[in-house]
């Protein structure tokens, strides 16, 4: 049996869902809850988008692992358990979709800890984690070590799977990257402005096709983010169930929920392991 | 016969055409006015592309819903009139243009009533209301019901039409979405900044096509928001029409006028009943 | 014969290119004038792209308009009669490039008879003008029919050509378009932000084609407007030759300097009048 | 035989690699060293994108250029040992990733020879130059002059070699443009802010197959930069090895280091010579 992250397969897709719903508009300012028209349409990924989503992961046969802020789960006490009892994974993904970069680290540490204790409140077994914004700190990955998870997946050092050493313990990286984000393809939204380009479904579905096949080629991690609110709507969601067909019928990919992929990784004693820290800087190299 | 809001059809297509002309340019600075080209590009809207897709809808026998603000109801009597007399509906778009969301409680007001004046004053019955730049206040949907009208078409919050609880009584809401709207894929003006990006008509042609083959998969209400002064250009036009025959083709598709989709839900027990309020936000955890 | 403005044309093309050189940018900032990148970018315009464009006429037959600043006119001083003695129109594309909604009356006036006197000076004949960054004023159009100009060729207000009153005569205007402007598709200059966005020569194509089809079905004006520094260059010159061939080869398109479509259309007694005046605001209405 | 820069070739294709790492970011500012995922993002080039990079040109035996800024040769001891002796070229890319029109005249200075300094120590022979972020100054090419250097590939004034007069003596243009950048495709960050847009690699790989066909018609260098955190990615490496597959099987290609060609151009006669000064700007026409 081989102790390869990845096994037998050419390559391994996690299909990862961030249910953001109203936190990234109120990170930029608790203002926006006053427009009704864009709370409405963030309200549509967990009341729409999820249930729509979980159905065809049925439909499929494939696990997936969903991200979600600590307030959102708050606010929806149901969201939570009906994506575990499907069988899927639901992961950290902060309390308020604050990023960190913009917190001091005091606040980031308490976003991270209350998101925790809504979960443990909820019943719910966290072992991963996904900054908000993939706009991780370098005490992100500190406190994902410290609170005993098994993974981050915030960063983007490589295509596969790598180890990252903390001041506590090594962690796995399971790396993210904006080509494989649903955000940059759907998002639009003027005010608070988080995107302007609405592509088609076949353009989104044929570069993800084409990143696929890259994959298979260099035996990467195809680690999919897609949000309920962009992907849970009706032609997306189509185009999401034409790609997994794609990747099922290619007959070397392999579908795995987040934590089974860290789990593999962790295992494997040929993973890379990459340096995690800031680069020195001179201000007399970069003055601003 | 099927109570369902929706009938026998997979799919119900609204065709809404969001007669703005000058007034979403001036509601950004009314200084606007002097720029000649803008306003005639924006004048372009009432003057050409209305009679052309007037035209067009007969050649195709379609019904259409024509979403006007009052100020250019007012500015271009004729307008109006020309719209109902071949069969279609007439409904509010504001009488500025201004979004709710950028006006006091007072203002946004007396902006919903004076359009209901110029109206009245003419003679066309509204039943229907979308709100400027998809910006609906809270209050808005109340001003919708207290007026006595029907339906609202200003929200995201579902991909059918569904029920909107207000103070006064239940409204229907018509959903709209980004996606549907051909502002996003057409419209260019760097000053005022209103969009950057030209897409060919083949691509939203494709696109639409891609979401209407979604929405039929899930029996939705492909509410298409288009504008005179952009898809009233020759080539957008004709892409029009294409999508037009595309979904009269597809056998299991409904042309109807907004009116009459929310006097079928309104009548459709099985209607989902969607929560519109506020979330609470805490100055703690969205501190800006 | 047909006093028709197209004739027995289905659509006529008018193929123009504004040859900017650096004027746009400097219009932005003197100061640019620093940057020798960018400035080398402009310089390509007339440099290798204005005599790139030339050839591709001659081997295709064809006729084009060539709008210059006078400035650009007045640096270059080969550069008009180049144009001319190949058989092509040269027109008034205002003197510095900076648009007239940024000036006083006084500056625009200054401009427009400032380009007017370097023509004059290097014996070329000028009959028609357009605006700079298509953003006329009122006062535009009055300078055009003041000084015994034919045509201007900077509004939005049909596809077709139209007539303009002014206080001193009717004139003829040749509408433009966004969508036929080269510069949405492939302008990209991060400073000063000129675009951000390059598009495929076969999407453009395409686009163009799909463009000359809607206006063969509406018999309207294809006024394509192209740059030498972008159009220019190797791949988008052979696009632009792919068009020319699909326009010759659909048999009812007729290719035309603006001069002739302009003689054209003032001597077609059906030709319709668009008033063109700004529209009233009020202050209470439009508070900005 | 051929004293032609391009000898028998219809044309010729410098790949070049800017491996620019982390530099971009910190010169927008020293603070982003404090964003890991960014930081990450961009250690990718060096770490995963520039191994991978050079299997593909060993797999397809094409030879290329790579720009390394002085900042990443030294902060990454090995890389340009590893490059070198796969038979690439290292060229000279600045040493902060500074654009030269954002510093002084010394401060240009400094850093083009600090980066000099580097490649010295690490016994690189370096023949040529290209300014950071394509925005050179007016010294920029004077100093590639007074340092001895062969060639600078900043400027965008042709698609063919060109020659250059300096105070010193005459230099080799190989002109670049954004058509012909992987950035302006595939780069996206929201934080700093460089890019919005990712295209699919097959779009990137149909425009890059339409400009080498202008550009085998036209006879011009398809001066192509690549940055190995975009374009080393797998889906997008799988479009680039598609590209010079395409680029081979048209036959009438010759692939080579910029250093060659640039050898070439200086030994052809008939190379253009292009003036190379800025323009003189009136503060009366051009007040800003």
């Amino acid at each position: 049996m081989s102790a390869n992250w990845c096994g037998e397969a050419a390559a391994v897709v996690t299909l990862t869902f961030d249910v953001d719903a109203e936190t990234p508009i109120l990170a930029r300012g608790r203002g926006y809850a006053r427009h009704a028209t864009t709370m409405s349409h963030q309200a549509y990924g967990p009341e729409v988008g999820v249930p729509r989503i979980l159905d065809l992961l049925d439909d499929l046969e494939v696990p997936a692992t969903f991200f979600v802020p600590g307030w959102v789960a708050e606010h929806r006490p149901g969201l939570t358990k009906s994506i575990v009892e499907r069988g899927h994974e639901v992961a950290h993904h902060s309390y308020s979709h604050r990023p960190p970069t913009s917190m001091t680290p005091e606040e980031e540490r308490a976003d991270f800890v209350r998101a925790l204790e809504v979960f443990s409140a909820q019943g719910v077994e966290i072992v991963g984690h996904r900054a908000a914004l993939w706009e991780a700190s370098w005490q992100t990955t500190e406190l994902v070590a410290e609170h005993g998870l098994l993974y981050d997946s915030s960063l983007m050092g490589d295509d596969r799977p790598y180890r990252l050493p903390t001041e506590h313990r090594e962690i796995v990286e399971l790396p993210v990257h904006w080509s494989l984000d649903d955000w940059e393809q759907y998002a639009y939204l003027p005010d608070p402005h988080i995107g302007s380009v609405i592509e088609s479904p076949l353009k989104v579905l044929e570069m993800w096709r084409a990143e696929l096949d890259g994959m298979r080629h260099y035996r990467s991690l195809f680690n999919l983010c897609a949000h309920p609110f962009l992907s849970g709507r009706p032609g997306r969601a189509l185009a999401l169930r034409r790609f997994v067909e794609y990747a099922l019928a290619c007959g070397d990919v392999r579908f795995a929920r987040c934590r089974d992929v860290a789990e593999a990784a962790a295992a494997d004693p040929g993973l890379t392991r990459r340096p995690h820290r800031a680069p020195e800087t001179d201000s007399l190299v970069y003055p601003r």
